[in-house]
């Protein structure tokens, strides 16, 4: 961890108390093979990591301020539980979801990152959501809003993975990598869900 | 029904048999806002049913016999127990498949989908699969594995929406569409495999 992520509250990328998944490295190499995500993704999100670096806060702003504000149904689960604003709640979890976008071009693969896919699913279903910034919000987000939304942030990413000059052929595969990988985090994430069931109410 | 949907095994959509959604229309409108799935999504893809009608068989042969018999771990859901092949069931399943194509594109999103969204999903775990064709092959298709091809297919399918002559402008925009409605799908099917907890075994 540098000294970047260390500053990023609640972020604890490979470290001890990271929930385990209940995935193994051959399960996800399985899942891979389905999503027909291969080693030229990797290569096209490392591509993308550094395009994406420095817009990483526009892009969290963009879809949290300019599109999940104006949804009540899903603004609801970084507000206090009576609708009003938690604006410490809000920017805590706008920077880890900014390092999220980079984990997700720039982190290997493996147990570590595996295990905080298993984090990440954990802290928006009642196991783990608002613990870690201590508040008072919406119990989870159902699973189907999240992959209701990775629509929206796959089609948004297009332009930011454009920004920087790349051929059209170049963020056409830098983006076909970025929505392959959401495919996996999707499935990852969904089996933390299942244990929960919390796809099942309050769509 | 007219008489080329009546002549598809098993498909039954409209009809009493198919299950009852427990997604309501109100529940399928907040999931299209956060989808961003709008009108123009609407008119998208009834431009791209019939871009796609005389593609369809060519379509699902090419996830089928390319994609998939090529990976054990899916092949294996339209197989006997056994392994064996039994090409009469993934026939069957085919024309449904072929059919769904269609169905994404030029349906109402009504009850009737809604309905045929749970249908599917259920076919797919323990609760129906097998059931339809009268067939012994294995219990369920973990719900990663479908989330995870369904990568593929949206991928697959640039191709084939501009097979027929259309701008790459409209190509990209029947393309949208065609992603957000499979991630409505994807979250719907979620809501049936939650209750069965079958995302959570056998990736």
């Amino acid at each position: 961890m540098n000294e970047v992520t260390r500053q990023i509250p609640g972020y604890n990328y490979g470290e001890p108390a990271v929930a385990r998944s209940p995935v193994t490295l051959e399960q996800l190499q399985n899942l891979k093979v389905s999503a027909g995500f291969t080693a030229e993704d990797e290569h096209y999100l490392h591509l993308a990591g550094p395009v994406l670096a420095e817009q990483v806060e526009r892009i969290v702003k963009h879809w949290r301020a300019n599109i999940i504000a104006g949804i009540p149904h899903l603004a609801r689960h970084s507000r206090n539980l009576d609708g009003s604003p938690n604006p410490d709640y809000l920017a805590r979890s706008n920077r880890r979801f900014e390092q999220w976008i980079l984990d997700t071009c720039l982190r290997p693969y493996d147990q570590e990152w595996l295990d905080y896919q298993q984090e990440i699913a954990l802290r928006h279903t009642s196991i783990r959501k608002n613990q870690t910034d201590g508040v008072r919000s919406t119990a989870y987000v159902p699973y189907g809003d999240i992959v209701a939304f990775v629509a929206v942030m796959n089609e948004t990413m297009k332009d930011y993975l454009a920004a920087k000059g790349h051929g059209s052929d170049e963020v056409i595969r830098m983006h076909r990598a970025w929505c392959k990988s959401l495919h996996l985090q999707m499935a990852l994430w969904a089996k933390a869900y299942m244990d929960t069931g919390e796809a099942s109410r309050d769509f």
